[in-house]
């Protein structure tokens, strides 16, 4: 699963220059207690949305980072909307029954992992006609030149003999996306936050033209190391779906063997204690940093936690640790996956529920732009 | 009013090879009863849809080309479909009112030409919002090097610092307005048969990835001269809803006087008699062209009958011609325009007949390639 805004990582919070790397997940900079003049001033309701990529082969970097984020946002009681970008997903080259396998597995994982679907709204995007709309409205404002010198469209385009018109209006579609619903906040990491500035640029250019029908939807940025989990066998490279070495990463749908295996098979160093020097010891912080994530704790308490065990031990600790944190989920989303219809029934509720909001907030637009209504 | 697909002018049938200047538009090539056996192979059924763009000021070689034309596909018993591309509008900036008032004064000038709503279906093209849904999906099957190098686009992008992406894909946005209603045939002029040509190879490379959904749209090429109409001021020009010259063109809000008026302003030259040279008489033999458009008569038919008159009376003969064929529209159309309400309703009744048809194409094609319904 490749994710749509939801790519964590190690940058400064965009409020109060705060570094956010490893302070715990659940203090989020964006807290939804935390003053928010910005988005107050503009008085639009504060409501955050996110969209993830059905690309299948969820593992657990992007569990972390992305489905449990949506989790704790639900937690902090944020007005959430979740949406899997099915049409983001035809940007590349998709088979079409294997995307349909990949919807219904994401929505299974993000159930079984606590989303409730009658308090946050849960989604396809292809149900709601608006995305595509809406979409169009904002292409005629946005220019080839400002997409084109996006470093992630030059950097897929520079590999492809034919570069798909779509991959160009990823950016516009993902502005369709939050401006839709009104998002004043957007969970992003790293890698898309200069998706998010388009966003931003495209309601200035709106506002500027026709008069403001969309907030200024500010990025919430994350504070845990979930991007950065690194391959279980060269921790040189990120941990990534399309390694050829199914043992580099750990799968959301792997068995606690599976995950006792891989973890005891882990490249680390000859040092036999556990420290957290990601720079020198790539191998075991990043054993640490997977402790870290399945039990929500900072690199000091797990190291302070693992004094005196070697990293053989500590292996089985981790091992332990994330069978606890991704077993159930693992369990919960099999049986979910057994009932297609139920998941199904789930988005079409949620894009019941999504439709309303996309009318108001694009029937706002399409009045602006004098589209007869 | 700039037209989107029925920008007509002098080129060959594609079945027949016919030249098709100035035999009379009754006799379109693509005719009702004629033979087509490429789309009875495809067995789909024959539909003829159309776009007129709605940029106001109707100039009389718009009505004759588009407006007129839709009247006689419609009279000829087309399962014929006319939409108002106020989408395609917006890729050029638009005034939001005006963009209103453009697209009611086209709807009355198509309502008292002699649509009848309850034969042809008449409608807007963001009444539909299936138009913007499969346009997404013909974006991630299109490329940027095959639309870049549309004339119309480098054309239009050369004059501009900022090139708006809605121009890149306007094609697309063409294709999606046929293919979402299985268009068989459509009607073209010679500046939009690469456009044409666009849509048919998004339906070669659509059903080559994921099977059949669209027949291939034919061009249906026009024979009269309604584009080569020239300016009344200088013929060496176009007759052009942008000159500065308001007596250059006739437009379908004029009075009779103001049309006799401008008529008998009509550049010619020094020459007395009536003949049709266009290359070497431009001025006269524009009048003659607006004479054969006006009473559906061939060039040589009309100079015969002028024969023995000079340039001067025969200016009165074209102005009466031209008073007979629009003045009754004109009228008609100053009385629906001051109804809003029923073109609106008009509108709406039509969108509420098109949508089960796009839902039928848009659901096969979002089917097939794997978006879950």
């Amino acid at each position: 699963m490749s994710l749509l805004f939801t790519k964590l990582s190690n940058i400064q919070c965009y409020r109060c220059t705060r570094n956010m790397f490893f302070s715990r997940i659940s203090r989020y900079c964006t807290n939804k207690t935390g003053s928010d003049s910005t988005s107050r001033k503009e008085e639009w309701p504060r409501r955050v949305v996110t969209g993830l990529q059905p690309t299948g082969s969820l593992h657990i970097g992007n569990y972390f980072g992305a489905v449990r984020r949506c989790v704790r946002l639900q937690e902090q009681g944020e007005d959430l909307m979740i949406f899997i970008a099915d049409l983001h997903a035809l940007t590349t080259h998709q088979d079409p029954s294997e995307l349909q396998d990949n919807v219904l597995e994401l929505t299974a994982c993000l159930l079984a992992s606590g989303i409730d679907p009658s308090r946050s709204i849960l989604f396809l995007q292809s149900a709601v006609a608006r995305h595509s709309e809406l979409c169009w409205l904002l292409t005629c404002l946005a220019t080839h030149a400002r997409l084109a010198h996006l470093p992630q469209y030059k950097e897929k385009a520079a590999r492809m003999k034919e570069v798909p018109l779509g991959l160009l209006l990823y950016p516009v579609l993902q502005a369709a996306d939050v401006l839709l619903y009104g998002a004043t906040h957007v969970p992003v990491g790293a890698d898309q936050l200069q998706h998010l500035q388009v966003a931003s640029q495209l309601v200035r250019t709106f506002t500027h033209r026709y008069g403001p029908a969309f907030p200024t939807p500010k990025p919430m940025l994350s504070d845990d190391c979930s991007e950065r989990l690194r391959s279980l066998r060269d921790p040189s490279k990120k941990m990534s779906k399309s390694d050829t070495d199914p043992k580099s990463r750990i799968l959301m749908t792997d068995s606690d063997e599976t995950i006792e295996l891989k973890i005891r098979k882990a490249v680390t160093d000859f040092t036999p204690q556990v420290t957290y020097e990601p720079d020198t010891r790539p191998g075991v912080s990043n054993l640490v940093a997977i402790h870290c994530l399945a039990e929500d704790k900072l690199p000091e308490e797990v190291v302070e936690e693992a004094d005196g065990l070697s990293t053989a031990q500590y292996k089985r600790v981790v091992a332990a640790a994330l069978q606890r944190a991704v077993g159930p989920v693992r369990d919960r989303a099999r049986e979910l996956r057994a009932q297609p219809d139920l998941l199904r029934d789930v988005l079409r509720h949620g894009a019941a529920r999504a439709r309303p909001r996309a009318d108001e907030a694009y029937g706002r637009a399409a009045r602006l732009v004098g589209l007869a209504r």
